[in-house]
């Protein structure tokens, strides 16, 4: 049965657990994978072009921009990075399930320029847990750690036009929820229906 | 975190194995309860009033219908069965999912009378392996097999409307997604804003 790849936007404030979240559903989904993304900045020891990043100059990455391929980008810390919109459409064409883990202004411009994603907002149980995994893993002030803990209030309003919240409670149970997030979008009527068809002559 | 109960319609066409699969689904999951439904035969033996099925006379089941009760109600070989929207309001509010294993004409009603419900429809793989199914389990001619099957493609083609389509292929992988857009249904934005909003303070 023959469908397209789903595109799954993964959002969350920092501390939320989204990184760790992301690599277990990815051992668990070996057919699942990362979208590869454009950066202008160079290669570190180890990392591979087109499977890290596509690495490509600043000069290519601006043709890129003016000619519209880009379903979203930022500039971080003078490096630009980018998810090309033929990246996105070869992947669902070829039926590949891909996984995007960006920031919620990324996912913002990427609901405006490509239709079709699922998105998933990933939540801390509470701002005192959020403040306790902060403290646990950075050596950052108080103050630093309250700023971020502000930037996290504004972010989180933003969970309201995701399609999912999944709180990252018990860790567990937050991987038991993205997977099934996962499989249902996959059970999707609209997703399903054009193979069923062909096997029932519905039309 | 309250939340509101969920309501999942599920419907198949015979041989599907929509009962199989309704009854894995309920062990797996404790807190979710079959909804139960008015009908005006009598009870068989064992059978528990307010458990296995509301028992009503039919002038009770008239006075229900003239007063716009029933979300969805029919006839069947001459005994009237029926959800009362009570039932459906009384579970959302309390928090209690329900299931609801009802036919194609069933669900049609309810989704123009109730809303906010998740409609799940069973497909068997293939008309072939829906023969071999129906087959195995009766004594019916092949007369009486071809006509069901018939039924089914029609059946089948209604499946359109419904949100997700779970094909039961092999049973096990039924049962995985079936789970899954169960607890999916449950993270979704609209389903846990109420409760989050009140943790982060979003208003």
């Amino acid at each position: 049965m023959k469908r397209e790849g789903v595109l799954y936007i993964l959002s969350a404030p920092s501390g939320a657990g989204k990184t760790t979240l992301c690599r277990e559903i990815i051992d668990i989904f070996p057919h699942l994978r990362h979208s590869v993304s454009y950066t202008t900045r160079a290669p570190r020891p180890g990392e591979v072009h087109g499977k890290d990043y596509f690495f490509v100059s600043m000069d290519e990455f601006r043709r890129m921009i003016d000619a519209d391929e880009f379903a979203e980008w930022a500039e971080v810390h003078g490096n630009c990075y980018g998810t090309s919109i033929r990246t996105l459409e070869e992947n669902r064409a070829a039926g590949v399930d891909l996984i995007l883990d960006i920031d919620i202004q990324g996912a913002r411009q990427l609901q405006e320029r490509y239709a079709g994603g699922v998105y998933i907002f990933i939540l801390p149980p509470s701002f005192e847990e959020l403040r306790r995994r902060l403290n646990r893993r950075s050596s950052d002030s108080d103050e630093v750690i309250s700023r971020r803990i502000n930037a996290a209030a504004g972010e989180i309003r933003e969970s309201r036009w995701y399609d999912y919240i999944i709180v990252n409670d018990q860790f567990s149970r937050a991987v038991e929820e993205l997977k099934s997030v996962i499989i249902a979008e996959q059970c999707r009527t609209a997703r399903v229906l054009d193979a069923v068809s062909g096997i029932f002559s519905m039309d």
